[in-house]
Formats: structure tokens, sequence, C-alpha cells
């Protein structure tokens, strides 16, 4: 199966990540090659991926109407690997677990904004509910601007079940939750092995996700809006958690 | 002047505050009143805003093709405020100042996220560069889900003599700033009289901007995709900021 990342951005990492086959670019027939674009071709070239001219209405169809910058590139689908792989990565970095976990998210813009959050903060891996939820597609790889192709991405049919392995691996549930009992964020010492977990928007996480958990902990809020977007929640605590730690792998600390 | 305001939660959280002049909900012909729409037209009852039945198409015309979810209230204009009724909400609530400053940011949807958790976090207001900057529009008041409505926001011409005069008043200046020699945000107490400037997408504080500030800070990166979008950015040290203060005016601490 293939599918068309547009964007610039999420082109170039795409590129840069290498992970998917890919087979061509599809460019607009009057952009001019220079700045970015002529750093996509440049690394396209690299790649052995071949470049060719189309009228912009073939992009605009293959992009579903979203703002595609006057380019696409067809590649093989996301590459998502497997829990073994995301526990790989925490050992091979010699640091505790530090895990993303989406329940049933919606809005790939929600979507994109967290996974960009979550290469940010270097979270070895982040699971997603299978099916309901969201899954990686190029809308999602635009929002998190190419993000999403350098993070290590497992989808699981059954969320509960995979929290129940990751605690039997000693790994910490920590749910973001809302709720005049649920504490605040800095009420536990984040530095641990940790898998995140966020429930949809609007909805929160499903009663068994939350029931799964270790611990709750919650965004506070005081203002006369009584609610704050999924993604800020979650890119809050997720560098809330990276803090935790020290920042550990930065390149400045 | 007037304006029209649309979405659900920008309307309902305008007719809350009250601030404005409201002359009367446009309302398309096939809608029902149920759910949050029955619940705004009780409010405008309350308020005594007149409801009108009108085709569709006039509200997309209102919104500019905006997701106006049915509806549109018609408004004066934004009340701004000075500068003196931002640290006369400090003083009224007994907190040193916290004051949010937006050098030139230009995405509505940027600032209605910002604008959203400033209004979470509880700051006393919040300080726009006016003309190249953006404005308080139905649009971004759409983004912030109506918070902007409950917000102290000051419009200025001349954003680093508006940082002189408040430094003038024992407020510091914190610029959130990258690159390799800026410190974390977790390396400086802000548990102090603040004012958290951010600068454009893309091009960040204006030189003379980030020369006025008394501390740059950064929100460290570890991942591959090196930038964050500024709305995160921003959201991420209006926490930090709140958390120093330990959550002051939280119901729950």
């Amino acid at each position: 199966m293939t599918e068309f990342i547009y964007g610039h951005w999420s082109i170039m990492e795409t590129l840069r990540a290498g992970r998917r086959q890919m087979e061509q670019i599809l460019l607009t027939e009057t952009v001019e090659e220079k700045g970015l674009v002529a750093e996509i071709l440049t690394t396209a070239q690299e790649r052995g991926v071949k470049v060719r001219r189309v009228p912009r209405r073939i992009i605009d169809d293959l992009a579903n109407g979203a703002n595609h910058q006057n380019m696409a590139l067809r590649v093989s689908n996301y590459p998502y690997v497997e829990i073994e792989d995301v526990l790989g990565v925490s050992r091979q970095r010699e640091e505790k677990p530090f895990i993303l976990l989406l329940d049933l998210l919606k809005d790939p813009q929600n979507v994109g904004v967290l996974l960009r959050v979550a290469d940010a903060v270097g979270v070895h891996g982040v699971i997603l509910q299978e099916r309901r939820g969201v899954a990686i597609t190029p809308s999602v790889v635009n929002a998190s601007s190419g993000a999403v192709e350098h993070l290590h991405i497992v989808q699981v049919t059954n969320l509960v079940q995979t929290m129940k392995d990751l605690k039997a691996e000693d790994v910490w549930m920590v749910g973001l939750d809302v709720g005049p009992n649920v504490p605040p964020i800095d009420k536990t010492d984040l530095n641990m092995a940790l898998g995140l977990v966020l429930g949809s928007e609007g909805e929160g996480m499903r009663r068994l996700v939350r029931d799964t958990c270790d611990l709750l902990l919650s965004l506070p809020m005081r203002g006369k809006v009584a609610s704050l977007n999924v993604a800020t929640v979650g890119s809050v605590a997720l560098y809330a958690a990276w803090q935790a730690r020290g920042w550990t792998g930065w390149a400045h600390a």
C-alpha cells in the first residue's frame, strides 16, 4: 500500500528518516526550485527518489484539499513497530522507559502536535489504540512537521492489555485526568519508568484504561473556561516528565 | 464598530462575560434548539439579546468560511484595557504580577491556543504589539474557545517601551528563546513578578525586544525535528510559571 505525504517539512523529514519506501516526488509545474524546495530536491536525489512535474490539480486531489505546499511524496505506509522495539530504544539509550499512550484520540491536528512534542522531549515510543483512534495518516505527519517519521510508534488492538504488559515490565502507567480529587502534575516525581496516558478529546480515557493506571494526575486550571485541549495538556505533561529527568540527553544539559 | 462572533463556546463565553455590547444572535433556519444551543439561547434571553433565524449563507459570509456552528453573535469590538488595569488585577488578587507579552505573533490559531492557556493559569493580563501582530478578531476568540472574553488584554504601539515601563514597576521580563547559550526554563525560579515574552512564529522576538528582557530562558529539545510551535512553547512556559507559584488560586490547591 502506498500513500502521499505532503507539505515541505513532512517530505523533508520522511526523506531524512528514510524508513519508508519512497517512490517519487510530485511537484506542481510552476514551483521554483529554491530555498527549502531546493534542499528537499537535493535530498531526494541523494536518496535516489525521482521527481516529476505535474499539474497542481493532481496534487490538490492527492492531498484531499490540505495545504500541500505544491509537493507530494509517494511512499509506503507508516512503518509501525512493536512494543519490544520501544523497550529496546529505552535499553539502548540506558534510560528508564519513557512512553506516550494515546487512547482513542480523534483529531489529526491534536495528535500531530503531541507527536511533535513527543519527539522534542525524546520519548522512546508512542502507543496508539487501533481502529477507533487516529492512525498515522499523511495529515498527522504534516501536523507533526514530519516528527513522526523519527518516532517509534506502535498500534495495538487492546490498549488495556498493553498497559498490563508494560506494568509487568515495571513501567508505571500515569493517566492525565480532570476532576476535584485528582492531584496536580507536580505531586509525583515523574522521574520513573513512565507510560503517560492521554484520553480522547472531550471524553478523556475510557473507564477501563483509567482503572488500569497506577496513578492519575491533573493539570490544574483556574480560569473561567474550565477546559484545555488534550494537545496542550499532553505537551505540558510530557515536558514535566522530561524536566523530572533533568533534561536527560539534551545537548546543552 | 461591530463584528460577528461565531462558534458555540465563543458565543457562550461572550454572553457570560458580558463585556461587549451585544446586538443579536443570528441562527441558521434549520438548527434545533437543544443541548448547548438551547443553553446559549437561554443565556441570550437573560441578557436581553434578541435571536433571529437567517439563511445559512448569511452566517457563512459573516464567518468568512470558518466553522461557525450555525450561529453568529453581533457585538461591539473587543474591549481592550490599559496596562494600569492589568496591574490592578494583580493588586486586587494580592498576587505578584503575572503577565504574558506577545511580540508580533501572526497566526490566530496559535494566539487563540495561548490565550486559552493564559486564562487557565490565571494571568493578570496579556499585552499585544499592535499593527503587525495579531489583534483579537473573531477567529482568535474562536481559537481560544471564548477564553479571551474573560482576559484583560492590552494593545500597545511600542512593546519595548511597555516592557521598560513594567520593569520600572519591578516586573521581570523573561523572554522565551532558543539557542545553545540559553539556559533551560527550570534554571530560574519563576515565582516572581513576571512578564513572559514570546516572539513570532519562525522569527522569535525582535532584537530590541530580546535585548530589553531581563533574562532569556529556553525550552530544551532533543528530538530530530529541532523546533516547536510557539503555542506549545508558550503553554509549557505559562504552566511552569504558575507551578512555580504553587498553583496559587487553584480551587483544589
